[in-house]
């Protein structure tokens, strides 16, 4: 059923554009070979196994079955000034939003175990999105490409984002909310 | 004081082969740049987060500091008929050695993240080596180098692990008991 939903706004989607769909999965049944690539997560701000290994070994047999890209990444949840959905759910704490210097160690953990991708998540409808530094020690010393999400708000956010060293910016909850936002950007 | 007796044995080593030497840490402590690499292990076997991201964010900023050529490692303790000590210092339990295709599952997972090696290992001193039937799975399913150790006591069984699809395998306590237990190989 939820495969059906999930295939179908696949569908939907690739009607609009030619861009590569990937999928952002919150657990391991969330699975479409409709999309492009995956991002196979690790998240590594917590320490829970269960979102270290556990729920990848039930994805992996499964995503060897599909054509997906998988995209091996770091996922690492900041403290965004209020308990996340993500925070809850997983329950992990995020890393202290002044402790860049533990975002970089762990990005860097992740680069040594492969990841290809980082992404560091304020969490959705974050009040504070990512500290500009931390996203800049990370851009330094890891050399991998950033995904930055959680808490942007306006077009000021998304440039400040984008020139602290993200390489993707995503935008949720501001456009769910006025899909005008970032006016003609 | 321990990194200078690790610095002097791999002195020593090296002057009587000219193979490259890799290291196998106990933790985050056993760095040393007289090697030339070392295998940065997830122990994906466990549920312990100390051993899948814990000790690696500790690890990672000393390592950046060396020339040591990363290898990251999906590490497997599989069950050897007795508890062994990285079973139990590392408070996680090992895959049961009838389930193949949990140990396949995981390896995926580690490729799938990543990582370059699978490592399965008995542990130090193990009863029964690594099923056959093991290796097979992940030589068939996963497509990375396996390096196989534990419990391997004779010539007649180290050949039967290469033949299950094993790229290394490692022989300790055989070889501590009697040097020349191999034969001439």
């Amino acid at each position: 059923m939820f495969t059906n939903i999930l295939n179908d706004f696949i569908k939907e989607v690739k009607k609009h554009t030619d861009l590569p769909v990937l999928l952002f999965p919150g657990n391991a049944m969330q699975v479409s070979n409709e999309a492009d690539g995956i991002l196979f997560l690790s998240l590594l701000s917590g320490r829970n196994p269960d979102f270290l290994i556990g729920n990848q070994v039930v994805a992996a047999p499964i995503l060897k079955q599909t054509d997906l890209e998988i995209l091996a990444t770091s996922y690492l949840l900041i403290e965004s000034g209020r308990e996340t959905t993500a925070s809850y759910i997983s329950n992990t704490k995020p890393i202290p939003r002044d402790k860049p210097e533990i975002a970089m160690a762990t990005a860097l953990a992740g680069k040594m175990m492969g990841h290809q991708l980082v992404y560091l998540d304020g969490g959705s409808g974050a009040q504070h999105r990512v500290p500009d530094e931390t996203i800049k020690q990370i851009n330094k010393n890891v050399k991998s490409p950033i995904i930055v999400g959680g808490g942007i708000k306006t077009a000021t956010e998304l440039e400040a984002v984008y020139k602290a060293g993200a390489t993707i910016v995503v935008v949720g909850t501001a456009f769910e909310n006025d899909d005008g936002v970032l006016g003609s950007l």
